[in-house]
């Protein structure tokens, strides 16, 4: 009988999806603030002037790239982790497994983000930096795939997961043609990246529309 | 008379389960996003083509490894933690001492995959590992004996504890057994314990009941 | 149609304002945390007597300087946003966003302190550390102003955004004089700015009403 | 009229008792989390059989000792300060900034740790670490002065300052008495106040009175 479990142990597994929620939040916020424990302080020893100091300063800008990028990347994933989490009425532990492996997932991106930080030039960077995110996309697909196939969600809020999708399947989309752009450059796969969560974080075509907030729950 | 405690005190020690909660979800993130961070970046001065790029990230794999098994373990703790706290009605001052021991057991699981990441071929590293694992454990052992000691559980939950102490053997007797497999090889012991985990993890014998959830309480 | 969202998607995002006060608990904690973990523990190889290694703690002392003005930085920043969201009935996904943006800007406040604990005569440092409290009042200033504008405040808080956007004004500025004073020395800069913030965190002339206490919302 | 605040913004800070504590349980998850971090991996380069490694691992002692006391002090004097939170009704913008004080003295544990660890047999160690119990201790102090002069209390708990306050003394005389005890030995002090601190969270002699619980607020 070693590892027969009984279904009714299944009542008592991964319904807690407050603390989801709590761990979800530490892991973010412990990731967001590793992007910049990242960013080193330049070596004492080496700098005895006000403009060494400013030279060195000025050549951390690259990491401030990555990790703008980095940190828009884990806000957007967070964003969406929220949307998916806001709605449902409960969770069940197949759910919670698929969030925790979504934030395995996440937790790996202060490494990415380093990873294409040192080599900012090499496609081989950029492509781990992309295979973290389409790994994180696909969990979230997953999870939106059981939300919906266990009836976790609250009624009247089935249209999120149609929406949901909708907009990660265009975002990975947009992702993978942008780390297809590293066949020209690196620079070019950042940039479009960069511009795609801009255009997804400031969501410039759509003014904010006041009475349709949900409000705190 | 120092040293003389009122029993009145214990009244006001020990009460706040959210915030047991919102503690064990900080260790819990911490420790996971520790996981990751002890992967660390090749050092750049020794990679000049996008070859040795791939090499070294595909040197990167072992920890891989061990970075996935210590997450799974972490993920089935906080999913068993979670469990036990979920169906209390309250807490008191030992069962918070039970469960901040149970924190503290957690928070070394980092440094003992470090270990077994760096002598990943080594019984001891396999052994601290699996004593780290077992020591939990215990904690959640006492912690399950002294829920129902302590009348601490809700109404209508005392089979919580019957089928959560069953899984809990079970587990560490497959852990157990794992370790032991390291007579062998320690492959062979990480082997049994990944397949073990996902087991656990995935529960594949046994879909989703969605009609058994629980809910957000 | 790539990249055109439908505004129905905004109801679903950026609304769950208890999960952004606790991803912005857990940035504050861990930036706080890690204030205190760059102050480092002395080489023992160097240190053979009691002597030496009361004066290598000794010499720690500029370090636990600008370890408490960053710590009264980020709970000043921590109280103000606090009060933001305090006084909310909900939020939105643009606020979520300027949220965001703080918090990027918050997790950068550990490196800014390390960067001028190391370079404390130099004013670049000191510019850099402004420049870190400039920008995070920058978009608090944006946050104060998407709040009334976006009709996010409860009934009866309107007068908080005035309260809050004068008291981020006078407080900028006063940073803004202290940063000047590095024109002498960043040692008179950084003495006016602890000051300032001591003002600000005691607020020796104003005795706490406690009959104008909200309470536990 | 630079820095005249008006008293009405007092109504509008550090009301918000509930993201106090979520601060604080990440502080204290982190700083907690941190103890074990500071338990570094042997070096793989000097380690060629399991003897030496076995032999490395037995050579960490010293650190667990001082992370067990570690653990239990921030396990202590995270109790008190749940106790201090959970009987208030509400914050004010002075209590708010006498825990941020002493959040702000936590975080520097795990540095009087790794000090004591690293210094083990020197009195300058033990010392700091003593300081850092004590002022940490002083603000508990102030912090349960003003939650009575503030009327912060929910009915009914007046008690419950009378009686941490006395716990309070009578601990801090205790880890005195173990301090002046480095006049012989460091190791006489540590295995004192580890024996206090067992006393502590054990309570020997105080079964636990479940019902006296007062359950999940």
């Amino acid at each position: 009988m070693i590892g027969r479990r009984s279904p009714r142990i299944e009542r008592f597994l991964g319904q807690d999806l407050d603390r989801l929620e709590a761990l979800s939040d530490g892991v973010f916020a412990f990731a967001m603030t590793l992007l910049a424990f990242e960013i080193r302080v330049p070596d004492p020893n080496s700098i005895t002037s006000e403009e060494r100091l400013w030279a060195a300063v000025v050549a951390l800008a690259p990491r401030l790239v990555t990790y703008a990028m980095s940190f828009l990347t884990l806000g957007i994933f967070w964003n969406a982790q929220q949307a998916h989490l806001h709605h449902l009425r409960g969770s069940d532990r197949t759910f919670t497994w698929v969030q925790l492996t979504f934030l395995g997932v996440i937790v790996a991106i202060p490494f990415s983000t380093e990873l294409l930080a040192e080599f900012i030039t090499f496609r081989v960077a950029l492509l781990v930096y992309w295979a973290n995110i389409f790994i994180a996309g696909i969990t979230l697909a997953w999870s939106l795939w059981h939300m919906r196939h266990a009836a976790l969600l609250r009624d009247g809020r089935a249209e999120v997961v149609t929406l949901l999708r909708r907009r990660l399947v265009v975002a990975q989309m947009l992702y993978f043609l942008g780390a297809t752009l590293c066949v020209f450059s690196t620079y070019w796969s950042i940039g479009f990246i960069v511009a795609v969560q801009l255009y997804y974080t400031t969501g410039i075509r759509l003014p904010v529309v006041s009475g349709t907030m949900i409000g705190r729950s």
